[in-house]
């Protein structure tokens, strides 16, 4: 099956080649990149030199022709722009940013200008490929969940599913690796800046807060959820942990708790609930798209805290966008994927 | 005034020595090392190489004839029995390891062991500068914070005073570079595990716990306050970012919040309550004496998040040792502390 | 095919699990560990929580009866001990340590204690696995390289045999990662003594020197080649990068440099040789098998530079181990080791 | 005595800044920057939160008004345009760019483009304050001396001198951490593409290199010297290491090269002879304009190997511009410049 990648030059894009390179059902017939068409591939990405591809101007009719499915790793308002005359003519669009996540009205309120989809959206799903693998199988266009979602859901939909959580709001710590900031030129971006340096930007106010906040409400019971997120930049290039903070129903236990993701990710290849007395640690996941997961409830307090740790690129981008193509295809779900992480 | 570091060989011995050096009213008299009495200091420190000391043994006859105060930066549990006698002959003696910070109970509760130093407990005074100056001035035995207590306390105790915080629990999400964890063999402390890797550890039964309450509750308002802390390393050498999230009481703005802030730490030379929408950074504090402050109140959920960023070896451990001395003996607070922070 | 590996708890063993565990002909029967027999691998390597095995102890008879290759990532010493039994049997032996590189005077010179193994180099092959095919492809013992020797050796060896090289001293400088110094808890691999540092170490004295000299010496033209050889550790976990400098022989010009190379690796499907302006970087080889090439001829001083990047633990050791393996088995040489580096 | 810094908003300017600050005979009275007066000084550099202070418009009258002497941090070619009407003032003028360390005709060669400030070049003294002070003492402008030259002179001018080096050609291998490439917004300097990265560039063709050359041949013996100097860059922010090779003359040994030494340096209070066996470590020098230095002969191949390590934004720039005034206004060459290195 043939796919192409629209804007192939930031480190999602870099991730999606490397993955598809060894997928064996997928041939990457086209690069695609309005920034950069006409260079070779060599000069984006050194460390794909032993691939002759070249990056290519976008053509719609010409990849409605070409491929089967498309990685759209545009930067937001881009793919909801472009997706439509491929979606028309049958070809599968997995959309790496934001735009088909949200309800028009979240999007305006927390991205800050017009919904670029509206129309489309309900033709989309949510790619949390654990949680919504029936849809994806059927979807046009699948909605890939941001990075930090991804980890934060993973971790407590079970739980809230469950009615575990008290009613309240849930407090979520996220720490991630620059890269999730992406490949652009920044001031905060530059090794200086980041090297020693641990940071909180846009606490109370990420635009991932709706997301998460949708899908827990989606997915869960209850009807209220309310997270307090709070990013962090640590000195990494890769990976994410979520610590997340709950106060706990009475009654429940940490045996309960853990039962309950049990049982949710019995036949889940890429989530790994930890033993007990380990910690998720990010780099027991690079460059690889497990998710792993620990728990700690707090008699003293009555909270719960629990811990997950992705691969911002992979799991949280890349990884999870070819697990979704997988399934979109009625493919293995490990297809492609199977590499273990890179330690140390 | 001559002074002496026990225990001579840590980070945070490093750091004492670095700052004695240049302090305008101390000399450095004696540095002792019971594992590596005889060895020059360059073979410990090389970065010290223009410094022509020798490591000694113990021998509290001659200190306490040499000296007028002791620093001990020994492991839990060797200050509390090397201390007595220096503090009969009326040397000045402050301590960076746990000994005198908790209630016996409470020690032996956290720390798993017979709590070291019962008897000489209330001969000691909490060395967090800013909250027990008076104290301290008359102190004996000065028992300088933990460094995760430092931070989280500077940041919460204001609005905990004030009753601007529910009666309920507080969560504490802590940061730290690796260096916290002393220059001890640890295979978790190796560069190859560190690197690119963010992990929690300990969490909710980390030893600074019982610390924060102790002191939220001596010098807060309400009486029964509880933390759920987890600390967390990140892949840097220095630097702590705490990040807090406490149910909010109703009425309470983030300008109020700020105004308590403002009100106590205006007259605190290393205090700096960063403008609104600048948040706290480790790596622009490194190396010095300051602690960051900044605050988010986030009123879809009623809660407020605070974040602190110190110098864990500075603020943490010796430079706060060394503002304590100053409170001490009466000299200026900031004598041999006026170095800016390192950036980048 | 049933492999075994032996010492199976450092870095390099790891990947080595790693890489066979995706290897399509190998199945990794059993993993031995003197120190920690009867660990499961999760306790060790927590990164493949997800494979379930457990250490074993050494046990030659079992091992020749169950497997047909063992590798060995042991300390020196160790495999030229344990090895003989398993050769005996007819088992493939592949060395990670230094025991069968050397002859034996050269041995006892540069490691400073008897050679380990000297009745059974003969029946050894030294691994580089471009330049040896022939002899690994029938041998009993294969001798892994050393990591600086594997990038130094590729780089030079070309332009030694072709006589474009003066008679003279090569000048190469080194710069590792530290995961290259191992798993073992040493003060010099702590973070903190790691990060933002760059040093030499063993300067004119590694024994990797004498590596380099026999196979320069071996395969080269002339008879007299010296190495002066300086590592230094730089603040990374993986990478090697080799910068070496030799005096040009007359007439000698960057393109035929560049000739000598390409004919010497047209068919290797590891070595890369860089497009002219782009300089080897580590991070651009991180988790794969290849060695990125590059060189500039100086015409004011008459000396050419010469480059090469490796990831210390694949091509450097793991990889190469197993690009042997496939050599000795007759399999494709890419096979298990056609993933692309990871980037960022 | 008032000071004023221009080009106040790159790395070296933060350091200047940092320094001057606590500099017992200066007052920074003016901060100017063209492209952001107007900025509070914290919106740059928010580390220096606790300073009040504004960037100002460039304005010649005013400065030679206002300060006594003028440090130029600003791009290639900016201070040779400014300084002439403040130098007719009598404002001394220390130029941390290029623009007066090279004669013209090499300028042109080596920057591509025409050397800025011929005629003025004779007013100006070439900062290497270990090496010049006589000169430095009474100019009018001084050349701050680039960071990698700075390093490679100290260590090999006193083996220069002593002709105990084969009159041929001087590698000179540098590292340098990402910091010297400054503040600007380049692909090459994001944290994601220079962690976990080593990597050469513009080998041979530095603009450092005739800056070497032009002061071996100055102060050293014969006349022909020439450097083939291979820049690196390292994963870190600050510090350079510098490891030089050259060809030794028969007789000299590392006793004498280190008599050399101790007696070029004896009364140098920044540069550190370290004893043997110890190799120098950027990290031991970070934050300090210490120069370590260390050497090895190797018998076997007939070259010494030298290593010098810096702090490049201390004694690599702004601490030795510091040290130039000092010299310059006969205060002690180490005011300003006492504190110790930050380690770990």
């Amino acid at each position: 099956m043939n796919v192409a990648v629209v804007g192939a030059t930031g480190y999602g894009s870099g991730e999606l080649v490397r993955i598809l390179n060894r997928h064996p059902h997928v041939t990457i017939r086209s690069l695609v990149s309005s920034s950069q068409a006409g260079e070779r591939l060599v000069a984006v990405f050194p460390h794909l030199a032993h691939l002759d591809q070249t990056l290519e101007e976008w053509d719609a009719d010409r990849l409605a022709e070409q491929v089967d499915a498309v990685f759209f790793a545009a930067p937001a308002g881009v793919s909801s722009r472009q997706m439509p005359p491929l979606v028309e003519r049958g070809v599968v669009a997995i959309d790496l940013a934001g735009d088909f996540r949200l309800e028009p009205e979240e999007y305006q309120q927390w991205y800050g200008k017009e919904a670029p989809a509206a129309t489309w959206l309900e033709r989309a799903q949510y790619g949390l490929s654990e949680w919504n693998a029936a849809a994806i199988a059927e979807a046009d266009i699948i909605a890939n969940p941001g990075c930090y979602p991804t980890a934060a859901l993973l971790a407590l939909l079970p739980l809230v599913q469950a009615g575990a959580l008290d009613q309240s709001s849930i407090m979520v710590d996220g720490k991630s690796g620059i890269s999730g900031a992406g490949r652009g030129l920044k001031l905060s971006s530059l090794y200086s800046e980041v090297e020693g340096n641990v940071f909180p930007y846009k606490a109370g106010v990420h635009q991932h807060t709706p997301e998460m906040e949708r899908f827990l409400q989606m997915w869960g019971t209850g009807d209220d959820w309310r997270v307090l997120f709070t990013p962090q930049i640590v000195p990494m290039s890769r990976g994410i942990l979520i610590t997340a903070y709950s106060r706990l129903r009475a009654g429940w236990t940490a045996q309960d708790l853990r039962d309950r993701w049990r049982a949710a990710y019995e036949e889940a290849p890429f989530v790994r609930l930890l033993e007990e007395g380990r910690w998720p640690r990010t780099k027991e996941v690079q460059g690889s798209n497990y998710c792993d997961l620990q728990l700690h409830v707090d008699d003293r307090t009555g909270y719960v805290v629990v811990a997950a740790a992705i691969d911002n690129l992979v799991k949280g981008a890349a990884g999870q966008a070819v697990q979704n193509l997988n399934i979109r295809m009625g493919w293995p779900e490990t297809a492609g994927l199977v590499a273990d992480p890179l330690f140390p």
